[in-house]
């Protein structure tokens, strides 16, 4: 009977699709078993989480931490605490606050997001202060957050002194900084920096476990103590308050533990540039942004995009531009990479390496 | 260095407080290591999520089945899919949609929630009408949905009869109904019926696996055809949409595997009424409700509560009747329900059993 | 040709059905003419608001004074500038706010209502402490407001002491008061004090034009500085901000001059008390509920009802208690109430008095 | 007494700063008053809303007629009537809506805007369709309505076979449109076409009285019949039911009365013509956009910018380019605009005319 509810005989391929087709990390797995004996208080009042919570406060210097299930409720809940009914966020065009929430900022917050375009998919002083003009009028919103992604959306890094200097600006300016860090774990590899350096500068950040390892669970990270009090209410309400927590604190246990967050972001971010590295001398193959983290951005020749895609799926970017995203995971291997090079060549007409 | 930070050594004592203080089941944490080999598709469009969607919508007669993270969020996109914007939900005082779910029907869904009083946690088409008074009148909410749980918050069932005849009214009168079913099993067990003789009455249900041992994972169950085009849009939006799907949904094949659903919740129930039975006789402890899931509702002996939960944490269901509640778990055994038992006895100076 | 387009030729006759079925005090209509010429800044910045403004100021003592357009708005925009998106406002269920504003509370503000029964349409401090038992509790809404109509939606008034009693339990428990004051005109006028004494005891409260002789303008008042930073923009956002505000700030000029509003007050409620005075007498109408401003409230006996309104419109308040509401206006008559008293009279077979 | 509470002893001059800085016109002040006497059903159910209602329907071919306070107000109500949670509004980027209104479609429609930038004010099906992209995506927000201005925002006029291509595009792919005619007067004046041929393209539009010498008064028109059901219950929740509402349907009735509508409208189009005909020439002047209706928007020498806003106040429409909005009004005469002419001639160093 069994077998026929198996759904899966063998593992499937990894492909470059997203760092989300990936599985769980065996540790991670192991921890799930290893929480799960007895009755402990539902809601987050157990040990798993009081040292999860504890290990993340010192690793960030937070105020505090909250963990929710998905990366578009770290983001939603982290804006939610910043904004009265008027207020605003900027950010990019391609913030996936922005495009990829299914617009729940605007439904769930209720707030407007003012977009400035940036092809390398970061914020500056300057983008931010086009959008400062209409301060003071009441007919217009008023901007509040900067929301930055770390890395961001394709691929880049912020680095610690560009995080400095637009977090100078924003204090200057009476403005928060939100830092959507699904894939912060990539950066901080990339940057060689403690987590410390990077959430200093902002008010309050997510840590993403999901693409890192994890089974599904990411960490709030409140650095501004003004921004304490209403978390645990605006979490429940926005339906992220996990009954049986220690599950969601496990994972990040199981992360922490031996920085096994780090491994897999550097493998993660070794498998993509080795992927670039291969990719670059490529005929038909531009690299588009400079792989700063787990993805590589490429623009193709567009012959080559839909015969690729037909073995080894992956997102086609931008349509118009022809530029391809591909994504490492934790779990990437070197022949991985390797076969899926193979197979550009060969469609490229290029010599095997 | 690890056992410095395993959290708990020993396994917890079991408790009545809550199911949700219970661990995961073994088969489902078996169940999740088993979906973990390879890349799949990320967001449900991988064979575990496909098998467990189809094996709920064959259980339930559903037009379409969608997983959740938790109970909150299937009560509140189940309701979204059935509002207008000045549509209102008539449910009992006690639904956990009013009181357990931080104002989320009010601001994440922004629906008015017109309760009436109901002891025993179940409407009927006499309650329901006394809510239907304002209905044409452009000052008022229009009441559209009518919103139950089974098992109720107070561990009474509808009996089959029950809700055929309150979907008949609601259907005469215009109105769709919602079931909460974050306890469906434990209502099946004790009714021992299918769960299609349940979900055949309403437009939409949920049914909650997290209290019937999986981790954390919810299945929004939507009968009415009529309302599928929204939901994988409003559960995006609503921020229940998981990356790493195939977890959720394996942690439903493995709840459906052999009926381990029906088990378990067969399992908690009995432990309920062996407790109920074991502490009718006792004085100063009175049964408040019928017991007719995995729950306990007694009145209490004021004296006998606090020096009780010392050493048993519960909750206070009423402080003013001193009424409390007890629940089983898929994982209570005899002896907890004895042990539990004999403290309540020695605290009322009752005989040992 | 424009006699055809002429909707009404004679006056209808008065009712007792609303005080907005009225049409616009003289002096109202003198006011918006006088207000009409030449070019002034819009959305307020003209010396007609700038006028109104500070009368008002005076008048209640109060730290912003903002125009709105009706009475809903007034509340909506009150309650707003008071509440985080989990805190939760004290009402009766009774209150405006509640049961006829179609749901904005829950829609445009997001907040749940937290209701408690008051047959004579008053808040206490021991009715407010009975939804004060879920605090700090994560599952459940923050109480935060305590919502209070002056006059209450069934003619009834607190007397300054009961607000003052009110306002300390309210202070003391970490709670703010709003006050709708779409009557408050009526209750100063009944109380025979002045408006900052009514003032003086909440955060925040309407004052309602409308209903006192205006067209259409009601003021929200904020006695609250700490609420002042965010009203421009909630009530812009909210669809409240009148471009060519001089009409509104005119209307209430007009209200203000020789304390037009007091005398329009005072009129309506003696006219109140004229039919309440006379009705009292004849049988089948029993008083339900003191008249303390321009409004009365009675049982009638059933068989008189539908007769009675074939004629003379009025609203049935509770069908159950066959509870009538009659409304005395600015411009109601003594002739008008003593025709209205002579076919209650005949109507119920009671002498001509 | 009186004297020192009159605000402004004499009128003060036209200014071109906008349409709305004007008063109202005497036909509208004098049916004001003839509204006015005796009492009639509140909300709508008098004859007043009625013909005006009547009357508006036909002029427009309507399904449905729907008075509220502002423009903000009927378009944030028109698109509320079209959207589902997870659709969106496609507009330009300086669309009012986008732009001048609070934020109110993010927070009280809860719909994101998809913007495209167009300087002649103008969507195009080519500018829709590259908002067209994430069609079924369920990560991202559904396009369903297509949101345009007539006149727009920067005084230019779709004409009206620009509209019928729009609409045929727009019923082609699944969307609605809908049309801000806060300067609908100005079109069709401009367009020398009868209302009917500009609300045939659309499923529901404004019509706004406000800027044409109301006091404060838009219409919603409802031509799509499919959204009629709802319009009563969201205007109330919207907090835009007035009580009195023959007020605002006296207005609609005299702006009707003898087309003064349209008269106002050529007039305030001829006095923007004159002053654009006479700026034309003028060194340091260049229009920016062809002047299709009431409005003025001219690229001037940054020089003469604040020298001539010292005693002309007008908005500056693009700080970057130098440009600025006159507008003219229903009340502007060819005295206003020559006197504003030798003010720009003498400051830009020109010979007098």
């Amino acid at each position: 009977v069994t077998s026929a509810l198996t759904p899966a005989s063998t593992p499937a391929r990894t492909n470059f699709s997203s760092d989300n087709y990936a599985g769980v990390h065996p540790a991670v797995l192991d921890a799930l078993g290893e929480a799960s004996g007895g009755h402990v208080t539902a809601y987050g009042d157990d040990p798993w989480t009081a040292l999860a919570t504890a290990r993340l406060s010192e690793a960030f210097g937070a105020a505090g931490v909250f963990f929710v299930f998905n990366g578009t409720a770290a983001n939603v809940l982290g804006i939610s605490l910043m904004l009265r009914p008027y207020e605003a966020v900027i950010c990019t065009e391609g913030a996936h606050l922005n495009v990829d929430e299914g617009g729940a900022a605007e439904r769930i917050v209720g707030c407007k997001l003012l977009t400035v375009s940036a092809a390398d998919g970061k914020l500056t002083p300057e983008l931010v202060s086009t959008r400062l003009g209409s301060r003071g009028d009441e007919h217009r919103v008023q901007p509040r957050v900067v929301a930055i992604t770390q890395a961001t959306e394709v691929g880049t890094c912020y680095t610690v002194d560009e995080l400095a200097r637009l977090a100078e600006f924003c204090r200057a300016n009476g403005l928060l900084v939100f830092m959507d860090g699904a894939r912060l774990a990539n950066a901080a590899a990339f940057l060689g920096c403690p987590l410390a350096d990077l959430s200093v500068h902002v008010d309050a950040l997510s840590f993403g476990g999901t693409k890192n390892g994890a089974m599904g669970a990411e960490a709030l990270i409140v650095m501004n103590s003004a921004l304490l009090t209403t978390v645990p209410f605006v979490r429940k309400q926005q339906m992220q308050l996990a009954s049986k927590m220690r599950y969601l604190a496990a994972q990040f246990n199981a992360l922490l533990d031996d920085d096994l967050w780090l491994r897999n972001a550097r493998h993660a971010n070794a498998m993509a540039h080795r992927l670039a590295d291969g990719a670059a001398g490529i005929p038909g193959v531009d690299l588009w942004q400079p792989v700063e983290s787990n993805g590589v951005f490429a623009a193709l020749d567009p012959a080559l995009i839909e015969p690729l895609r037909r073995d080894w799926p992956f997102h086609i970017w931008d349509p118009d531009q022809h530029v391809v995203r591909w994504m490492a995971a934790f779990d990437t291997t070197k022949d991985d990479v390797d076969a899926f090079l193979s197979a550009i060549r060969a469609l490229a007409g290029a010599p095997t390496s």
